[in-house]
């Protein structure tokens, strides 16, 4: 039976929510993103810093970076995301692979100019990094405004991919005295290093985390 | 004293030295990079396993990506890794940031046929992922090498950029009741998770790196 157009529409719709779904979860597991855009022929692709707000991932950067001001042009652009999570150690080389999860997403960022916009965006930076931490610490004030350049990068299109699982070994190698298998890999903390002129307790925010992320210590 | 031509040309050397030392310590310290190429004005930006040798990175896929095809062809690409070493809590939203290495390579990426090439290669992206795990398993194989599009990407100019220490604080901020500091992250391993059909004990690899990085479990 041939499906209805409706139900094809409605396929396409619950695919296109899934795969949303799928990109923000990715988006909201990190802070650092890998942006990519072209000046003058050449691609660049740069670590910053980043926090989703909704369809959009907000950046921000010095006024003075040549590059953050090229990008700021919306121009055609690129901004991804990846999560490694292990190591696929397979009996062959060939089927040696990583565990992972990634976001890539396409569109144009904007300069946001509202005062009020830019304050709230930087909590959000700060607690994309650590949850909670912007309530424990000083908002920006007028001058921090004026020398950050905040972008809003609305996604036009995105998608998510991934591996998990352990290897696919080829039949005829499951026989050969090699292990296989994985080694899952997580970004982990540390004990938290007060700054010298410090001599307060770790607040909730890096407690949470070192509770929660394990000690390395 | 105006420095002579022949120090100048020393000193331009030495700088040169040191950022290429700089650029390869990021790369050898890790085995996922950001590749971003532009396709039909389109950039974009992914995530690819890699392995460094000597000035060239090399990168490899499946030669039904038509992607990597794409980069194949020579066109301007850049190659970005980036390790997030620790989160710099200020006592300001402003001053919050990353501890980080990351190094951006400019180059372009040509097609290696060599098939003794492509074997060693392939052993070079296991020993990136794991060092020593290459002589533990078995090389590619002819239908293999040819299921993979191998390139080498030669680095025609790069930048290793940083930052570590603590958060640097406005000094008028430094009185406010709000914890600083760093809390340090490094992407550690957990206990190796065997393949279902697979009853060997962890190779010495697998071994030294939950030895050495810390077993999670």
């Amino acid at each position: 039976m041939r499906p209805s157009a409706r139900h094809h529409v409605r396929r396409v719709k619950e695919r296109a929510r899934y795969e949303t779904a799928a990109v923000h979860a990715v988006l909201d597991a990190g802070f650092l993103a890998h942006v990519g855009f072209s000046v003058d022929g050449q691609p660049f692709v740069i670590p910053m810093l980043y926090a989703r707000d909704g369809d959009d991932i907000l950046l921000h950067g010095s006024i003075a970076s040549r590059l953050m001001r090229s990008l700021a042009e919306g121009i055609a652009a690129c901004v991804s995301v990846t999560h490694v999570d292990g190591l696929v150690l397979a009996r062959s080389h060939f089927h040696h692979s990583a565990n992972y999860r990634s976001a890539v997403c396409f569109g144009t960022a904007k300069v946001v100019d509202d005062a009020d916009e830019k304050v709230a965006a930087l909590a959000r930076f700060v607690d994309a990094i650590l949850p909670g931490r912007a309530a424990e610490s000083r908002a920006a004030d007028r001058n921090e405004l004026a020398a950050t350049l905040l972008l809003r990068f609305t996604i036009e299109d995105a998608s998510a991919k991934g591996r998990e699982g352990g290897p696919r070994d080829d039949p005829a190698d499951t026989g050969l005295p090699v292990w296989a298998g994985v080694v899952p890999l997580q970004l982990r903390s540390a004990a938290p290093i007060p700054a010298e002129d410090c001599a307060l307790p770790p607040p909730p925010s890096v407690q949470r985390l070192t509770a929660t992320n394990g000690d390395a210590a």
